[in-house]
């Protein structure tokens, strides 16, 4: 009787474990688009350590993500309404095997590589956690390092490194794969950002996972842990007054339903991917038109391309640090666990990710995206009308959009990536920084002491926040109500009147130029009054306006840098704040696709050289969003966020306004609520 | 028995009216700045009309608002911790009295007219509503008119009018007071702004009251009704899906205090006044030092100062549309009713405000500024640190912002204007452009019949949206942490290195430069990256920098026109985005005192020509927020609302993170919610 039991227990638990595993299939279709699975991943892992066995091969998986299906098989099998069987998933692979650089793809359906090739040119993949991490662990017991740190009366179980991409700085020899190893100290704080190991660099080549430099330049006075710790525990009296509770309900839960990576809400319907490389990534956004009743195709896929954080400070510790955040670090990579309540609204709801480890295992990152509807106290829109005789009319609609997040923190930096989406149409991408600045640590500890160029501002006693920029470049490939699309600049020209033809002498027109090519569309801003606009030649409204999407930036900021300048070579695509190409898979990284120690010949800027049509055609818009960054004392220890913007915005898109039917919300809607917890 | 009972319910009464008489002093104690109030107004009227007693005198009040303290005596109050009397108590007045514009001070306390004198320069006062409705009507009723309306088939019952300023356009002669009026049609709508009587322009004398011109140049179909309504119960389906419940929550309440006008929320102490010609002007804003344990004074005062919107169109019946909405109309005397859970979240509070009618008498304006606390879902700042052995650190914070809000409604244009305030330090203005736009009507049905210049864009069957900008201009009497200011702009200069000087070419470096006078400090935007301060030099962190605030422009749209243009040299304000000009209690409205048909000799340019000193000076900043708007379909027949803003962003002023002391919210605060009220 008892064995029996133990029997049925064990079927029981044997169909539960089946039934797991299958669930992920049964519940959902898989979206040609989606990210690579846990069992995707380690089916990757499988077929290349199969190939390439641990024991008599060095192999590391640097890159792992989906190797989307080509843009025409994509938009066919959308075209026959998702009912055929979906395209072939691939994953692609950027692995360094026995110290080379292979680029693979295998194929998940029939479990075979595909393709490999061995990579030779310039630049290195994304670097892994688990190098950086051998890397700083190299350095913390090497004894001449030791040395320094006891030197400066320092104690070495306090501090903490980190593994610096070099950039390139013209030199001509093949570089090895090396990082530069820079430190900090913790005691007392956990903010060792702000407490530099000035003047000791280490440097160590990856592939043997060795050092191969140690300088010890010169010391300055550690600056003090007092003031740097940002943990709520760790602050004393007097606190600023706390505010009364204030949260958001939803009653009958969220309006968007997410259904795998598909996400719908209000008008809209995209999909959500995530890549170790570039985080979020949103595609096939369409809106939903109620003249028309269909799904209008806006933006085929969005995602941040690259980043580039170059500082200003020449001195030998600082003079590299030209950081390519995407290509060197995974800004999905970076990606960090979102707290409810805190980084996300109480209505936000989360989902996660995985990445791979250097041994190409997934890694499961949890909570890497919130997603929630923002009810901000906007007005969508409103008008009072106190003309009319006997009236009065009042017509106003509160907004609400839904906002997509993540939060990439790049060692000190932690970047908020919200795509926020409005059912009139506008999609909105916003950059928060926040997080803590790179500081320089210095002898000064009174701005009158400095007499020499020091890069920044001194914040606090012996810290100086080294001036730079942050400059992220989207990726925008805008299918507006179809793939064949123009770039369209309409300038607003002043027009002088001949005399006596108006009591006026001036005015504006519109002016609009069509690029042809890419050169015509190579666009620095801010010293003309332009609008962008990303046109569908041949579709017309009923008014015979060609239908199109405008692009709205808020920052004008561009790479101050010299062009000759070999980090600006590198990130030459911070030479014009708006590229537009035509579409060719292969050109997704602003920066190139091996951005480490990259010389610059795969990047937006030589792709552009060729001067390619992009008149109707199926085209993709590059804006840079630019933040110059002097550091004021205020961002000292950790930096209020500070955000900038840019918007799609429908221009002739639709008929009419498209939120003029939008119901307002129920009126009076009074809750009564008690707190069921508060902890 | 019974007459006894009446005695005492007349005592009872008696006592109640003395006591609600005397309530508003006892409630709370009137501050210097706060407008004047209805009982001040019906003095102002009854002194008034006593000098110029209306039965042998035309007397109209086209302003009526509070004469500030002078800005000594306002400091030396606050500075005795306002327990001193308060500053004599002023109005000031323009009244058209006989035909001629005066300006007058009234003495509130001992009730007497101090100061008196007739304007006779160029240009004429703020337009009341009285006579724009009279001008309207006596076009109505106008023979000729409804001739014209008649020709056109239209019912004379379904027209609505509106009195535009007229403009300068180079006339020497003295010009009348007079307004052109031009129609619009109903029948059928309510959104009569995008149906045009075009071609008929009426000029009345407002002095006389009586039409001197009529026009009717040209017929053009009239677009039709069908779609331009906005309102909800006009509206058929298909509709857009609704959203499920939406709601902000404060258990608690709000966490901000209003005493009268006085406003404390968080670390923030402002004061909120109305005004007629200004709208919502925010005074005194200062900010709670935590280090310091002061609170130190921000922004002495900040207000729109002028909007000017220059249409682009050159035809007879739109070339003199160049309007200035606060000098010409009242951009406080158009603003409108708030909609609670619509124009304004749930949590908001309403505060009202009163003008004067022409007659003088005070006139309540219900719930025209709402203040909330702003729960948009924002991050205010956070870090996760990954990089310390065994611990896993992730702090953030929530952004809960308060906003101030006030919409005005001038004719067809919506402008929604908010002063946010950031428990950071940061001050945001927005502004928010939404309601009908002015349209042309026009004989085209389809874009590709035109061949001629428009002006704008074919919106609709016969309807052209006319291109056009709008600039507003605020005052900013930044008083940071003081009143002697200077302003710095850092200019980020690109610096070469020279050869071996370090693997670097180049870097940008922070060049400032003090502006000495005011010809140092005119800005045009865009071409330069700068950053824009004013610092206090008389006082410096610790560290050594001056302390200082920054003004972060999101836009950097300046005029078109040409400077010889004559809507151009009345509004040569917007010939910079910045100005900075010493202060100067009279300097108050960019573009005049009297702005209708003004010349342009009384303007911030004007002024500026001076080139008055403004180093370490109580300075004033004027920044002026621009839109270019050429018109898309999304637009009709109401736009959805485009928004900028500006903000003023501490630097250096605070020692270090302002809000690293805030404590984060109580965690897993959830709410059982049941619904109230549904209506």
């Amino acid at each position: 009787m008892a064995s029996i039991f133990n029997i049925q227990i064990l079927i029981f638990f044997f169909l539960l474990i089946i039934f797991s595993i299958l669930r992920p299939t049964q519940q959902q279709q898989q979206h040609p688009l989606d990210p690579l699975t846990p069992s995707e991943l380690n089916l990757v892992q499988t077929i290349l350590t199969h190939a390439y066995p641990t024991s008599n091969n060095n192999l590391t998986f640097q890159y792992v993500g989906l190797d989307d299906p080509d843009k025409p098989t994509l938009l066919s099998w959308l075209s026959s309404h998702s009912t055929t069987k979906i395209p072939q998933r691939r994953a692609f692979i950027i692995a360094r095997i026995n110290h080379q650089t292979h680029e693979l793809i295998v194929d998940l359906s029939n479990h075979s590589i595909i393709s490999n090739q061995i990579y030779k040119g310039h630049g290195f993949p994304l670097l892994t956690f688990d190098e950086q991490i051998a890397a700083n662990a190299l350095t913390l017991a090497y004894a001449p390092f030791v040395a320094s740190v006891s030197k400066r009366g320092l104690k070495i179980n306090e501090v903490v490194c980190g593994s610096f991409a070099v950039g390139w700085y013209g030199e001509t020899r093949n570089n090895k794969r090396v990082v530069k190893v820079t430190c900090f100290y913790l005691d007392g704080t956990v903010n060792m950002y702000m407490r530099p190991l000035e003047g000791v660099t280490v440097t160590v080549d990856l592939e043997e996972m060795k050092i191969i430099g140690f300088w010890d330049r010169l010391t300055v006075p550690m600056p003090k842990a007092e003031g740097t710790d940002y943990r709520e525990s760790e602050q004393k009296p007097p606190f600023l007054p706390p505010l009364k509770k204030i949260t958001v309900v939803q009653p009958d839960g969220p309006s968007f339903m997410i259904d795998g990576h598909r996400v719908r809400w209000a008008n809209w319907d995209f999909h959500l991917s995530f890549d170790m490389r570039a985080g979020p990534i949103i595609s096939l956004a369409s809106i939903y038109d109620l003249e028309k009743q269909i799904f209008r195709p806006v933006l085929y896929k969005g995602f941040v391309s690259e980043l580039f954080v170059p500082y200003m400070d020449l001195d030998e510790e600082w003079y590299y640090r030209t950081f390519f955040d995407a290509g060197e670090y995974g800004f999905g990579l970076c990606a960090v666990s979102l707290e409810p309540m805190r980084d996300c609204p109480e209505n936000a709801v989360f989902m996660d990710a995985y990445v791979v480890g250097q041994n190409g295992k997934p890694v499961k990152m949890s909570q890497i995206f919130c997603i929630f509807e923002r009810h901000a106290g906007d007005i969508m829109w409103r008008h009072t009308e106190t003309a009319i005789p006997r009236t009065i009319v009042r017509e106003a609609r509160p907004e609400v959009s839904l906002v997509v997040r993540m939060v990439s923190t790049v060692g000190n930096y932690d970047y908020i990536i919200d795509w926020e989406f409005k059912q009139s149409g506008s999609i909105i991408a916003t950059v928060g920084l926040t997080g803590l600045l790179e500081v320089r640590g210095s002898k000064y500890t009174h701005k009158d002491q400095i007499e020499e160029e020091v890069y920044g501002t001194l914040l606090a006693q012996n810290t100086i926040g080294v001036n730079h920029d942050h400059f992220l470049i989207y990726h925008l490939d805008l299918d507006v109500d179809g793939d064949s699309n123009s770039f369209v600049k309409s300038n607003l020209k002043t027009t002088q009147v001949p005399d006596h033809g108006s009591p006026r002498k001036s005015y504006w027109r519109v002016v609009s130029e069509t690029a042809k090519t890419e050169s015509d569309a190579k666009i620095k801003l801010g010293s003309k009054a332009t609008e962008l606009l990303v046109v569908n030649p041949n579709k017309m409204t009923k008014m015979g306006n060609h239908v199109g999407y405008r692009l709205i930036p808020k920052s004008g900021a561009g790479s101050l840098l010299s062009d000759d300048d070999y980090s600006q070579i590198r990130a030459a695509f911070t030479k014009y704040n708006v590229w537009v190409t035509p579409y060719n898979k292969s050109e997704k990284w602003a920066g190139g696709l091996f951005v480490d120690q990259s010389r610059g010949d795969d990047t937006l800027a030589t792709w552009s050289q060729r001067n390619r049509e992009i008149e109707n055609k199926d085209i993709v818009v590059w804006y840079t969003l630019g933040f110059h960054h002097a550091p004021y004392q205020e961002d000292f220890p950790l930096m209020p966020t500070l955000s900038s913007s840019f918007e799609l915005r429908p221009a002739n898109f639709f008929e009419s306004n498209p939120v003029l039917k939008v119901k307002p919300p129920q009126d009076v809607m009074r809750l009564n609520c008690s707190i069921l917890k508060v902890v």
